[in-house]
């Protein structure tokens, strides 16, 4: 046994042997000759001929042109073809629907967005998802029979391996409800459902940070939650309840009592509905995470101080983040976020101030970027990637 | 396309499709036939018995014997060999350095333990440990040519990727130090090396918890660090600084003055040495973690006390960790932890009040089980996941 070429390395992916593999390669939507499939797997010229061929006949991949040539005949290049089959995304808020038709490269197809109370139950809510969706890929100009999964975000815990909601606090009606194989019914394709805040994590990483491995995505918004990218990977934790950051104690945080029963926690302090709270109390009227936006972009000093304090607070929840996890990208979402810099810079002093020195001298922390669109994008992306997994590709080849 | 017999499911792993694969599902020990591993793998008899003929060339997999048959001549089984080669196994503590010679499955074969001061650098440091492995392999009856590879656990933040250590504050002289490439020129194997909680993780996992895929593991000594381990492999983070519990910020703590120049930290408050500070400042002889530990077994009622707040306040910041990780396992180490149950009931009362009954309601606290072996055992557990992982035995196949 020689390994000895090597005396300190991450552990080496292992190499794509199979059509489900080497399709992996493709999923950049890079075009790429036989023989660079060949040079980039290890594999012999033969054995990456008959892959393509099977990826071909799949629809997956098709012909992209050819490669520039040194001289002779130049070679055929091969491309994932994402437009074979589409998605459905669907991102449930407390009081609103967003939802997408998208390819299978998670473009956007077609859209809707509107007011929509998860609190009418899964049998009301799930009934009207059905209708825009089968509408959306009308509006698309394609058909039902090319549906290959759907993704959905919903707004509380859910247990990822049934996709089933676990005593959601702002869902009466949903507790344990079979939304996959509900919605499965009504939309004859895989369902794949997650909570919002992971989903808005996994889209915000694949639109925006696609190379960052470690990544934390906070929505603050009439809650508080975080969707934790680790080695590339959402991680939900033992029962998919990861990023739960609201009911945090906050260091040094005063003992207001929060909705979940105990005192002092994040959520209770520094939520857009709790600085709604607080503005009030002061006089001015604010009633949502939307009335604070809507102050603080009229110019109200006091609504900018309080958002800026808001943002101390939660710094000091993401500094105790920033040591556990030691992420590279920090990127705050949710409504509150569109209060513009003052919510970021509270953040930025206390996680900068409170945190050691190795775990922030590349830390970035930046708003979202995806301008409301990371669920969608997220769910997107949830359900590509169970349609493209290695072992889903392998069981389309006979 | 139809991936439709699945509604929701987690991400399928790639099945095994080549040697280093297949070798995988050995790794656990049991022995099997290879008609057992074409039903594992889905693959032929035939590609499945030109693989197994590779492995037994190797070494690396052994005849084990005859299954039971149903009628006929019973099939021959198979299994991993992991006596073939060595590993040497190196946990290095602020004060002590414990070493072990294992085989591949971490099987201890010889083990020593002694006073070495991290301070004296790298290079006396390093000399002393390869003069004490050589011996420690000569005891073991095995040749420094049996030697795979090399696992090193250090005191301090370690960048994973190239084995240096990274501002290490107790150790001085090792900012940057290559630790690989120094060792590697003295034992002549690769060196693979992570701080030394990550390895505890590790160690516990492998060796009590191989089943569980959310654990953390807590090191209550002079300092407080964490090991996290999230769907089976421990995370390390953008820097590898995850798991640095000791800087965070106490929920109500007290603004003492930490040595990282912040104040109210969680080390400065719960530690082995705070505690020492705080009980000599009433007037009771203690200056370490393990003058706490004699007292408290000594029936020192003061020093039980201590301990069950320091258990409190380390409880605080867990039940943050809890919110974040949802881990179904805290293993609480370091010398602090044996003083016994007042520890951990300071931590399991502050844990269940503080944390989301979503994340608790399956969450088990409970103290190492490896006896001061963690550190050895996870060194090892990572040399082996080095040298047997499926990149590392394709090497080994023509």
């Amino acid at each position: 046994m020689d390994v000895r070429a090597v005396s300190q390395l991450s552990r080496p992916a292992p190499r794509p042997t199979d059509v489900g593999g080497l399709f992996q390669l493709l999923r950049d939507g890079l075009p790429r000759t036989r023989a660079d499939l060949a040079l980039l797997t290890g594999q012999a010229r033969s054995t990456v001929a008959a892959r393509v061929d099977l990826l071909l006949a799949s629809g997956l991949v098709a012909p992209a042109g050819e490669a520039s040539s040194t001289g002779g005949r130049p070679p055929a290049t091969f491309a994932f073809s994402p437009s074979t089959r589409i998605l459905l995304a669907v991102d449930l808020g407390a009081t609103h629907a967003r939802l997408a038709v998208t390819d299978l490269a998670s473009t956007v197809l077609a859209e809707h967005h509107e007011a929509l109370a998860i609190a009418d139950g899964p049998d009301a809510v799930l009934d009207r998802v059905a209708a825009i969706g089968t509408k959306l890929v009308e509006q698309a100009g394609r058909t039902m029979g090319e549906l290959a999964a759907v993704g959905v975000g919903l707004p509380g815990p859910v247990e990822h391996s049934t996709g089933r909601p676990t005593n959601p606090p702002i869902m009466p009606g949903w507790d344990d409800a079979d939304v996959p194989g509900m919605l499965r019914h009504l939309l004859g394709a895989p369902v794949l459902v997650d909570n919002d805040v992971n989903i808005m994590a996994l889209g915000e990483h694949w639109a925006e940070f696609p190379d960052v491995d470690h990544l934390l995505f906070v929505k603050v918004a009439t809650g508080i939650g975080a969707g934790v990218i680790s080695d590339g990977q959402i991680r939900r934790g033992a029962q998919g309840a990861a990023g739960d950051l609201g009911h945090i104690a906050v260091p040094g945080g005063k003992a207001l009592l929060c909705r979940c029963g105990n005192t002092g926690c994040l959520e209770a302090l520094a939520s857009g509905r709790a600085v709604a709270v607080a503005l009030s109390a002061e006089g001015i009227p604010a009633t949502s995470s939307a009335d604070v936006v809507a102050l603080v972009r009229a110019g109200n000093v006091a609504a900018s101080h309080a958002v800026r304090e808001a943002g101390r607070t939660i710094g000091g929840v993401l500094a105790a983040c920033v040591s556990m996890l030691n992420p590279s990208v920090i990127v705050i979402g949710g409504n509150l976020a569109e209060a513009g810099e003052s919510l970021l810079a509270g953040i930025r002093e206390v996680v900068y101030r409170r945190s050691l020195p190795l775990a922030t001298q590349h830390l970035r922390i930046v708003a979202s970027r995806t301008t409301g669109r990371a669920g969608i994008l997220g769910a997107s992306a949830m359900a590509a990637d169970h349609v493209l997994s290695p072992a889903a590709i392998e069981a389309l080849i006979p």
